[in-house]
């Protein structure tokens, strides 16, 4: 055990260091060669069904889409993979989900560490939200919870599958393939109806709705319920007082989008007779449920996300650009983002001198890092719309719901994915892989400088608004 | 004199008074009075063409837009509404845009004495920006200042206008209205085929364009360079030193989202056959450099907006929703916002402690002010084009362009305004009423108490992004 010991830690040093001096490139290389590796894989001619092999375009799309767990798809997984593609996705979909969670975690850390002020920040890295620093416990630890998770679900889906499929090894390997798929916010599907069929089955659409939701959350969130959770013998009273403030901003911010837009959802589509409308009371709420949480971001649908009111997709795409948790499997700008901008805009129109929040203070510049992330994010989203639009002759609407699924790896669509020329599918290739190296990590990238002033310049106020 | 001395000093205590303690709701109050009154007059019968009389939501409608000095038009300006009509459109324009930039210089003052850290913004008031104090004194400068610069660009218009029209009196006639609505930011057009054949008469584009810009900069700024311009005798070196930053900052980002707007449009719409594919090189350039200035925000066209490409719509998008200069009879949410958030995210990437410019720091305050800007801004236009999607049936990319031009009050226009129903024209009212009196103003609203916390909550930091 020692030589083990001393390997993991020599080990645990060797990424700590490289993650420490560049943590944006070494997260953007692994991705990258991880995308080839999986697009190599798809790219020989018994990954698909008939055999005859996958074009350059499409491989490299399904690869991308599955290890940055997008789910948005140019190919029918049921139909067009074979068993092998579909194993290989299923795969890339475990490999990038965890390779996610662990370097946005250590990412989070690092950067939080590196960026912005920077001295102040390695104060505030010694307390006990950013002590992820164990890198070789934590990876172990996340494989275990990750695994953990997904066989749950999986575990919760089977009886159903045993039923609709009726063959045990069918039901088994598609319990598995959703159980994964929702816990990492997959959105691949492997069966040809996908979940259209099954709108009203809550035995199906609860299991998936908790892993996509919990998956969403994020691994620092995941992990901290874990510890704050009371063990048998212990007082239930006050255990979320233990839950750190970054728990509890996105848990309460992820409910509070999810409420919302279930809602607004349920009223938009209340008589849509091509989505909600046939269906009764009950299976409203189950549907409407189900889209208020995939555009953050599991990319499941039981409804036709096409036949949907435009109005609902702009909800949609409001919701996919907000997408999860920090260090999640879902993308978009993240809820705790959103969660400090509101703080920062109730304690201006209060007139507090601080940003405060459960009975917290929250440093300042906190608040730069978000609008760095905010921004860069709608940026990004501007430029592939205006481009997408140039290489297509859609409409905004659906390219910009597009744009929206592929930077926050969403995945859902409005039916465009599988007819766009290469040049789109390029677009969203890239978009994938930018949303999900992350926009924390464009900032990382700009923060090779730390600067600091000795003089600091007279203050002059401009007038806002 | 002494007399009229002590009644202006009476007339300017009770303004700043009334300003002072409720500057939102006077702001409110006073331009909804003001376009009930417009209203009014446009609903004589003897406003029309026809003699008939307008209905009350077209009346109303364009009442608002000349008001708050939009340009979107229910009916054609030139053939719908008499020559009585157009002079109550043109007198709602110089009423408005008067108004505009005497509330918002006001509000500019007033609102960053009131909001957040009183205390701080106090001291800041006292600085050079703030200090347009002196109502009486301001409202004479800006009534001189707007008129000697309408009547400078109706004269630059004046002489093509004659070889044009063919008749001195329509052609003084034209000029004037031109000339108050391009430095107004109004985009109201007296003549029935609008500015379209004029599109390469640089004679007629360059001064629209000098008029829209200098109107978009805003009042602080001009009197701003009028004080630091040289006077005869003085040395000009240096003299942009006397500039306050707000001034540098709005001029700079002007400059800048000018030829950025015109480059990208010119390159998207290079070989447009509808727009500027047939014309020659130059006009391409004069054509470009028109629609670049014109969405933030004076809302005059050369070219057919409704044949442009959907992602020069986009580009147009965003040069609506960031709008002017603050305090200007432009919309949107100002440059000097979009100049902080920018800094703020340079200061993040390089580890800077301060957000500087032209060697001044910016207050931090003013970041949080930025942010509840565009958040109340882009949360408006959200919910602007839900509705407006659901009480038509047109597309997002159609629905997103109007929103934005009634929002950012400028006027330009797919070509769907006139056929929308009545439920969106009221929208649309609503939306240029709220977007004129400004993001500021709602933060006002908001900003009634100012609570000071004598014990500070622990900080703690959440993972952004
Ligand atoms: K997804
Ligand atoms: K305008």
């Amino acid at each position: 055990m020692p030589v083990l010991r001393h390997r993991l830690f020599g080990l645990r040093e060797l990424v700590d260091d490289l993650a420490f001096r560049a943590p944006a490139r070494l997260a953007v290389t692994v991705f990258a060669c991880v995308i080839v590796l999986f697009a190599a894989l798809l790219l020989t001619p018994f990954a698909t069904a008939d055999g005859r092999g996958a074009s350059l375009v499409d491989a490299l799309f399904t690869a991308v889409s599955a290890v940055c767990v997008t789910g948005l798809v140019v190919q029918d997984t049921a139909t067009y993979w074979s068993a092998w593609g579909q194993v290989v996705i299923l795969a890339g979909i475990k490999v990038g989900g965890f390779g996610i969670m662990t370097v946005a975690s250590l990412l989070g850390m690092i950067v939080s560490r590196k960026i912005g002020l920077t001295q102040k920040l390695l104060t505030a890295s010694e307390t006990k939200t950013s002590r992820l620093g164990d890198v070789g416990s934590l990876v172990r630890v996340i494989i275990i919870t990750a695994t953990t998770l997904e066989l749950s679900i999986a575990l919760l889906l089977f009886p159903r599958f045993v039923v609709i499929e009726n063959n045990v090894g069918t039901a088994a390997w598609h319990a598995l393939f959703y159980g994964i798929s929702a816990f990492n916010n997959a959105g691949f599907v492997p069966t040809v109806e996908g979940l259209t069929p099954h709108v009203g089955d809550w035995t199906l659409v609860l299991p998936l709705v908790l892993g996509v939701f919990v998956g969403a959350l994020g691994f620092p969130v995941i992990l901290n319920i874990q510890r704050a959770w009371p063990r048998p013998g212990q007082r239930w009273r006050g255990w979320t007082k233990k839950l750190s403030l970054h728990s509890k901003l996105t848990i309460v911010t992820s409910v509070v989008l999810l409420v919302v837009g279930a809602l607004l959802l349920l009223v938009l589509e209340w008589s849509n007779p091509r989505t909600f409308g046939p269906l009764g009371l009950g299976d409203k709420v189950l549907a409407s449920l189900f889209a208020g949480v995939m555009p953050r971001s599991g990319g499941f649908s039981t409804v036709d996300i096409g036949a949907m009111h435009e109005s609902s997709w702009l909800i949609q795409d409001a919701l996919m650009f907000v997408g999860g948790g920090s260090a999640s499997t879902a993308g978009g700008i993240k809820v705790t983002t959103l969660a400090v901008m509101l703080l920062a805009i109730v304690a201006e129109a209060r007139g507090d001198r601080d940003i405060e929040a459960f009975g917290r203070r929250i440093p300042r510049d906190v608040l730069r890092l978000s609008i760095a992330v905010v921004f860069t994010g709608a940026s990004i989203v501007l430029v592939s719309c205006v481009a997408l639009l140039q290489v297509t002759h859609l409409g905004l609407s659906q390219v910009l719901f597009e744009v929206l699924s592929a930077f926050a790896t969403v995945g859902l669509t409005t039916g465009i994915t599988q007819d766009l020329p290469d040049a789109g599918k390029y677009i969203l290739a890239l978009l994938m892989f930018v949303g999900r190296t992350g926009a924390v990590t464009v900032v990382a990238v700009l923060a090779l400088r730390d600067r600091r002033r000795i003089v600091r310049f007279p203050e002059e106020r401009p007038i806002i608004g």
